[in-house]
């Protein structure tokens, strides 16, 4: 028991134990959402040394290193890769209850062997050693696939992407996992950024093969490429949204009008802007849900806070945070229409501020129906909240206001090979949550009843929720 | 101790079942506010079967049936209520977690005397015998309020509402519950509904003995009503609101000719909607202070999301969710202006969104006085609150920010004759709670200090704060 | 162990104990926030009674009583001390579980020597006799900073204060404490206010000897203030705002007329009121930034509620709530511009809705760079919630979303000399937290590492971060 990652990390007593080892963990991954990149799995990526994998591009870790007083120099800039792991490890103790200090000693456990030591300034060197052993020794895209049992990654892409890496993994026969792609159609939502939107529909003309001149045009060049997904075995789209467009009184013939100014490149105005998001949104939804997709929705950041730092990283290098849009009534709105016409497909709502999780939960609850067990989902807690104590309010929340078994799990949103081990952490803390209340009589002590709900929000709620 | 039920159920520890076992226990229920029918207890209802009583009439089940994935043909449908009770049944097992399977159970074991098994699938069709024999056997609407030890029941009634049942329970010798109406104004204060405003004008006309052609006749028809509500035993209004209204800058000159209008049946314009609603809770609640009424506002639904469920169903049928309105200022003023007045009734808020919960405690404090040890309430976790985790939190909230001892604690607002349980199981929470503190020591170990407060809070804070 | 108060007081386990007697407890107190008055302590102010220290200033407890049903004859009106300190004793039973229970019976243990009786009707003689011969007996302003470990006490000043005691503390070699005092721009700040404005801007004009005829006359008065504040030994300014004030479109060649106006008593618009505040606030930002100092937000009151009360007793006297204001867009285009000039100071911000907790977290954490390891701040857990619940919410939001080990902690925000030990309180809670995780395996049981966070958390972060 002197191990901080031991066999029964997290799990709290007993029930806890055997739920986490009957039920949970024999289950294979599916991980249907995140950031990874086809490219690496089909040329099996391997990496120079632990500072690659690990830091080199993880904004959540350079985040704590600058909130740990670490010079930028030593976060993104000049330094070498050694210089900045050593960076990051001096600043592990200021980590402690941080997710990431449970993150990162579980992957240095799950993939490097590394559980006999906490990461700090005086073990740096040993674990340097020992990593970097490990990864000239074959650690790979792949190797980090089979070690996480994972029988499906979803990536996440762009309409115009050729998706030639997904094709030829398909085509592997030596390759296990099954990778998916996902239809993320921010871009092409991107209305009002002027220049870059017009840009970005040359772009989608080619991919398309369809001239656009009207909006109906871009509809109907987007509806090409989701058919292309399709094919490749996409399963899901992904919206990223600041809130939910929803225009309840933009005259509908004004509509082409703005857009052929924005394809222009022209600049809009931000009602119109947002008319466009809001019918462009149910035209999505609408092929999402003739093609039999799960819809899955990221609502709420407030992106590139921090403009000096966006001039110098760009976007995704740890300078966004929670915004604090009201969306009940769009919302509701939009999910009414998708609904009446019968076109509202399985849809899952990951929100970023903890404020909306109870308001998301209950408006799903109007729109689940007999089609499918937990249709409408509350995804697994993201971003800022994919934390201990944010994964235990969520699993509350569900628990109080939907139904828990019925939930299709946890995700990693990564762009590690290493993240896989967020599903154990996930599973870990769901068991134990479980086991606690067996174990003060809240949940009936009865392990064929809150088992199979574990092995289902493990395992086979996703799978049989997209269909893989 | 195997059953799941049983008689520590939820008690923490050896304090937990001290407190309940002999300060909660013991009391009888005041249960102040429900949708319970009054015309039932007059002619002591009885049922067909456990799906008349049980699934018939509740949208809390229906949602959580669809969540599960059962047709609706099974739930509200053509499907018989044998078919039904037994599609509950086999989604049972995915409501764990969920309050439904802690209430479900409760009121098996109550009411039913079912305590040795979990209800499912396998179970159901034992569970469909013994408890429809128990209810031909004769449980009735008045058999509930008794094996409940229900000594105040209070109904939510409207203005138009004749009380006949009511008054009639009050003359019966062999009736203990006292059965109190309570006032609830929506529909008069729906002013912005066009013809369906006018159609209910006529009504309150032809109840009230008033000729209704301005503001000032309307209010006058009200009074009425409330003197007649008073002297049929009302204790309390009740105001279902969106939000809090308040016109800061309305002129009141326009308030009388909007008036006209919407009693014509014409559309006003929200912000004239506003003023009349904003006015008329001001009115009430004069009334009320005058009464010596308590009022209860149950503050921000978001309702009837899914319209076509709601063209199929009508309302309250299970598809309503949280609203997301601010109401800190408009309530401050609205709170405020009677207060300046001296006409500022004991008050009961009940929040939907968890996110006012503080914000509404804190807002109380400002408008306690001396009259009444906790004259302004927090009331209990409501709606989708009304869960362990949500009851949790609105104990801690109370107790951080107001005084949890002057709390007038638990009410069902429920139309079943088995939510009586409920109570039980909110002391059940209470009890847990404190106790736990009690063995950490956060509390001192001092069952006369700490039992008073739960007897209190179980039974009588509320009689006295009623008046019953 | 039959005392409330006695060794082990929230100390959940042995973890809990040890981290709190070695590593939090012997740490002096650096309060870096609080209200207290600098004359007082270069007086070596004395009380004649328990009422006067301890119920005399104190609008928590007033509000506690209003919610219990005192008069406010006992509260603030013609009683006597003694019959007010009676009744807030008879009182103190309907006090359980809200702070002050755990406030008061720590402030008579701590220097009262009281641990062996709770407060109550019953007991208030006994408390007020003994209570009263502890003050008699030489209890003193200077004598409680001693008791609590003082090390340094922060007091909150107008720009126009002449620091007369700080000097003449500051000079007393007798004097073991360090007293700073803290910038508030508050009243130069109430730009909206029409008479009072001028009026402040005379006394403002008579501080600093600068004649304030153009806005930028008044920037300078200020600097000058600020100068002067930061040689009398001044480390840390405070804001307290409603909301974080951002003009985004006010042209700045406005503001000038703008502020004439406000000068001259006339009332200015909103919009005007704003602009002013916005650009007034970023200007004091830099100056801050320039001398090193700390700024300190305190962001989100809703002020004088009830207007009567108000009348009666003017501002501070307990009638303050949570406003819902959302600034998450104002307060990063502020942090943004400050920081994209590169005069981003050291940042503490106090949320008083909990709703803004996560989302100010996030925030901060856009902000963070290599200058100092945990440059911006959540701030402890402020008034409506300093207490165990908030304070336990508080640790988890800045664990999760932040670096807890570099946290600067605890600080009393108070009028009263007894508050010093709610650092105690604090940190017995802190401990407890950490206690408890290391015992469930969430913490490497490894006192060095844990142990070493708390030392920081309780001491020497504030020291190093204010630069005391």
């Amino acid at each position: 028991m002197n191990k901080f990652i031991n066999d029964d990390f997290l799990l709290a007593n007993d029930s806890a134990k055997k739920l986490y080892f009957e039920y949970a963990e024999p289950s294979p991954i599916v991980d249907f959402h995140s950031h990874l990149s086809a490219e690496e799995m089909a040329s099996d990526k391997k990496w120079k040394d632990i500072y690659e994998i690990w830091l080199g591009g993880d904004h959540y870790k350079w985040r704590a290193m600058r909130s740990a007083g670490v010079p930028e120099d030593l976060i993104t800039g000049e330094a070498s890769g050694r210089e900045k792991f050593f960076a990051f490890a001096g600043a592990m103790p200021k980590m402690i209850r941080n997710p990431l200090y449970h993150w990162c000693h579980l992957e240095l456990a799950r993939f490097f062997g590394i559980d006999d030591l906490l990461l700090s300034e005086k073990t740096a060197e040993e674990v340097w050693e020992r990593a970097n052993e490990k990864i000239s020794c074959g650690l790979s895209a792949r190797k980090c696939l089979e070690m996480g049992k994972v029988e499906v990654a979803c990536t996440t892409d762009d309409p115009c992407d050729s998706l030639e890496s997904h094709k030829s993994l398909s085509e592997d026969e030596n390759f296990a996992t099954k990778v998916c792609p996902t239809f993320r159609v921010d871009k092409a939502m991107s209305f009002g950024s002027g220049e870059k939107f017009a840009e970005y529909l040359e772009k989608l003309s080619g991919a398309s093969g369809v001239e656009i001149s009207s909006y109906t045009d871009f509809i109907e060049a987007i509806k090409r490429r989701h058919d292309f997904f399709d094919s490749v075995g996409c399963r899901s789209s992904d919206y990223g949204l600041a809130s939910v467009p929803f225009a309840e009184n933009f005259p509908i013939e004004h509509l082409d009008e703005a857009f052929v100014r924005a394809a222009n490149g022209e600049r809009i105005s931000e009602e119109e802007s947002e008319a466009l998001a809001s019918e462009t949104l149910l035209e999505c939804s609408r092929m999402d849900f003739e093609s039999g997709w799960v819809r899955q929705f990221h609502i709420g950041p407030m992106r590139n806070n921090n403009s000096a730092m966006f001039a110098k990283l760009g976007p995704d290098s740890g300078f966004d945070s929670m915004g604090e849009s009201n969306y009940a009534r769009s919302l509701s709105r939009h999910l009414d229409t998708l609904n009446s016409e019968g076109k509202l497909a399985r849809t899952i709502f990951y929100n970023i501020h903890p404020k909306d999780s109870e308001m998301l939960a209950s408006m799903l609850g109007n729109f689940q129906d007999g089609s499918f067990a937990g249709k409408m989902q509350l995804g697994a807690a993201w971003w800022f909240l994919d934390q201990k104590d944010g994964i235990e309010r969520h699993l509350e929340i569900v628990s109080a206001m939907s139904l828990l078994p019925c939930f299709v799990g946890m995700l990693t949103d990564s762009r590690s090979f290493l993240s896989f081990s967020r599903h154990e952490y996930f599973r870990r803390i769901l068991c134990s949550v479980l086991g606690r209340d067996m174990e003060a009589g809240i949940l009936p002590r009865d392990f064929d009843l809150v088992g199979e709900a574990v092995s289902d929000i493990s395992y086979r709620n996703a799978k049989s929720y997209f269909g893989f």
